[in-house]
């Protein structure tokens, strides 16, 4: 999906979580910032999701955005078995309590182990967090961070346009 | 803590669940279930999670109490890495939302991997649960627990007389 | 629906309860696991109960599996007559808080009457529960949920190989 | 307690439950309504339950007050097995989240059978409903009721003048 | 709506509640009580409001059922201006927030003036409840009540059958 | 307590809310707007309350602060009976599930009835609010508002440099 | 829209919120108050934001109304940087989880900086409440209110007359 | 406090929030990362907050924590300020709800300008998760995560052999 050696892993717990987090890989896409996209289940392939964990940091990438829904583990154990920032995205699958589950149970993580948590569905938010991580460090992301930043302020002002006239 | 091989694993995430999850080896104890009490952490220790649920069933055990509080992943990783049941205890830890995210992290697993949820600090629930796993085909331990219940009731008709004199 | 004498005994509170709690039954029939079905209200046939509850154990049931919506009172109260093992399944029934009602009324039981709660909806765990237990003593069943679990990882494994490529 | 044959019955799921449920009692004295006090355990002693409820209005009574906490399953199995009228009163017990699980197991019974439930450890307001209930066709009560109602104004109206001045 | 002077006042907060709380009425004529039907706004009629409450019990009245959604005062209001006892109905208005500020602001009322909360939208069972209050004292409807679980338990008991064969 | 003609109506539901209304007199005092300050309470004092909220305007009042705990109806009420603002203050008082009872049946209002809500035990709040709607019109309260404003960010300041230093 | 010089902001903090917004406006028409509207993010256009604000009492304003949903800041962040009263109107957002985020975040602000918080999605109330305040001191806006409230009680009166005949 | 250039910016909004936010400062000191440290608010010095915001980058920052109780909008208003990475703390303050408006308003900031979230009250973790990002490009403090990750296991072993000992 991306040609250059992938910064950024985009894993998910189950296939059904795709039209969430689909939306982190298009932003990355629209930042050219290369990424890999996979399914890694904590609880249906948990050996798969430590291999994954442990090599992550060796492959090369430098932040993981993983999604899970309900009792949401994959991000508070892949954050256990690599000291990459991990970022979790709250999924509100079609098991979950109003999403209240995904968001506690990756949130809530113990001290020691942290997971940058974004908003319920934020799967996009994930993306510009994992963009601004790379750009903290890295000029060319970051003028293009700010040229988004610019991007949305325009936006608005268009809409404020269309409303005040 | 108990002489015969165990046939009940009981494990925490955290030293300090120590105080809650206590109850369930004392329990066990009063029905003369042979058990192992342990610390693993989901979080910190997370291979030496793997190998105690995959040598679980291996080792004689049959049934596996886990306590765990916040972002509570122990229980439902476990029952990711072993085919025997698990019984999760929320635990309402200092880090926790007045024990809501314990509850939902344990409790909301996705389908194929099921974890026996007891009430929030419910030890004690849990070491009966186990008890009663193992009595669901042995006899003796079957008689315990309807003693137990017995007991239970007596407790109860003692106390009704004392209010109703 | 099963030919030999039932292992299980699945009940619900309402008719309303089948499209979830068939589920449970589904997957009993997958293990090749005898059970029977049927609808006990507590509060609608509360001596159907008592009376279900108390000759479970007798008629060679193992496990229990009882599901219910609201204040769900049915596995807690099956719980309190039986020494067998209990799974409640809370239904997200249409009178129901979003679930709330239905998880806590099952979950919160008190001291000494533990109920081994499911997800919302999770009748299909339940069954998965139902099994564990049997397999914890029964090697053929043990088996089946080796063979289950591997089942699981590999249809995630064929996804992995879909979305990579 | 009462010297007169009881109109209302309170019960508790547990001795711990008393210091709440007093109050129902202490405000029945107060109205001069003869009541029965006792432990009946829903999960305990679910026979006693039963005969309870099912003699109830043959003993005389026509009203019963039901506390319990936690997944409190008291008042609605109580109104499964007599037609009279089941006041509930949530009780925030030691087990409880905060209250959630008792008042949501009291309060969300299904069609059919009502449980009459007032505020989370309101065991006062549920005698006062007690004597409301018995009002409503007994003017005597009725008559004290109004003069409560007038006493609860006029310790308003004093304080009002203590605050003014 | 009724032939004979009411027993019961059913009154709601707004005619967007009427879907609801029409089956408090349907289950009243079931019982052959007679009762009255009306709207009565809290916040958009609160003089009518204190007309009605407190003419209540002199116009014959035995029981008001009162249903309202969102920040709903009509139940509790009621209550403080008559000492009649009032069944309060949690409507899930198009204006709640799932249900919950029904439910709280009913539920909870203050020491002194206590509602009979049923469950959200439970309407049916605040009609059964007023029934069940006259039949404390009035046999006749309490024979009906009898019969009414007769029916319930029965109606179980056919579908039983049906889910068995 | 305050000499001139009083602007703003202070009311509480029970002497008990005291602790946490005071805060607003103290602010209004502080702003040298006069006030009023009393108990009204909607479920022991309905009439005084109609009476209260009828007579506020003709009275020279300008805006209403009304605070209450649990089924709080006193803000609500008073709205409906006047056509003043009315700052709604939530109390977290001993009968209160955590305060959420009280948030939602001061805030969730039906349209036509606004009640101008604050912070849980935000009395402070509430008399800011207040003088901010007298200061819409009045310049001498405005610059107040405005000299306020720059007290809380100088009261910062100073501890930034504490911390910084 | 409006012709006069607007005394009412209202703004919003996306186009997204403007079938929600939209009745502030539509009710200050009915009041014949004028009114601006436009859009103001307080994450995307911050600066304008602050300016927005800063200018507003000096533009004529009286009143702010400012809905917003998720992490709704506007309405509070417009409350640190004016003394103008504003009005929160907390949106119901694709993004928000059942409105409880757009609630707290809005309603909870800290003491110094009051925001005057509605009803989820309650934006008519806004409107209602902006007229209120102008109403405080500006008699033939008074005089529009109590005729509003008179109209919403012939409505219900013309319901009750349906409804009872 | 620290001698270097900072790299970390931690800011609260308040002075009390301190207890808390200390531990951020504390394990970056335990990581040798140079940091600044000081109080920022949202709601009192909202100008202080947009320069602070916008100078960050310039003044060499590479990564912000943020942490603010109640309606916390300190993160996200710096989030829209700078395409910095900031790292949100919800603060359990004395005028929160449990933490809930905390959490709420900190994590579900709307798409395009994400808040990395950590726990309630997880301070320490927001200053692990700030090294984890200046980690994912800086080899030296990328070693220092994985020794602190390996000292978390270590003490949990250390205790394993007390508790089974």
């Amino acid at each position: 999906m991306s040609k250059n050696k992938p910064l950024v892993g985009i894993i998910m717990g189950s296939q059904s979580d795709m039209p969430v987090i689909h939306e982190a890989a298009q932003i990355l896409e629209q930042f050219e910032i290369p990424f890999e996209l996979s399914i890694v289940s904590a609880h249906r392939t948990p050996l798969r999701m430590v291999e994954y964990a442990q090599t992550a940091r060796k492959r090369g990438l430098q932040v993981i955005i993983a999604g899970a829904g309900g009792a949401a583990h994959l991000p508070g154990m892949v954050a256990s078995l690599t000291s990459l920032p991990v970022i979790g995205v709250p999924v509100k699958s079609s098991n979950s309590i109003d999403g209240w589950d995904s968001v506690l149970s990756i949130l809530q993580m113990p001290s020691g182990v942290p997971v940058a948590t974004v908003a319920l569905n934020g799967a996009k938010n994930a993306g510009i967090l994992a963009a601004q991580i790379l750009g903290s460090t890295d000029k060319a992301v970051a003028k293009k961070l700010d040229a988004y930043k610019d991007e949305l302020r325009q936006k608005v002002e268009e809409m404020v346009e269309k409303v005040e006239s």
